[in-house]
């Protein structure tokens, strides 16, 4: 089974890193750019568990390990 | 309109982050891990634009800005 979690900020903490590509881009003359955002992602490649387990097991590792809840949030998707 | 581009190392280049979470979820006991990848998502908020420009611009940019394609290898999607 294969895992996708995305982490991001929260709308209402300031991304550095999104602003700088956001900037890059316009410099480029991509001036269609409204907004960047930059997050990280996770791929999960997980051994015999279950749907159920997974369902538990993944939120779990999400908000202790690979996100900061205080200022990130995650979302998470089976990819296969 | 929204687009989210996946950018992670291509499958033979080693992901020194993405070991070092697999190593912390197997201390912490999650055993049923058997490989993390981790990559950057960005999420680009677009002005103006129509469906053909995004097909053409977005692999454009996330070739170009976003990744380092002798590395790093790229997904998009348009969110809405």
């Amino acid at each position: 089974m294969k895992v996708r979690v995305l982490v991001s900020f929260k709308e209402s903490v300031l991304d550095p890193q999104g602003q700088a590509v956001k900037n890059a881009l316009l410099t480029l003359g991509y001036d269609f750019i409204k907004d960047v955002r930059q997050g990280k992602v996770f791929e999960l490649e997980l051994n015999d568990i279950s749907r159920e387990e997974i369902d538990k097991v993944i939120p779990e590792i999400s908000h202790k390990v690979l996100s900061n809840p205080i200022i990130e949030r995650f979302e998470w998707e089976i990819l296969k």
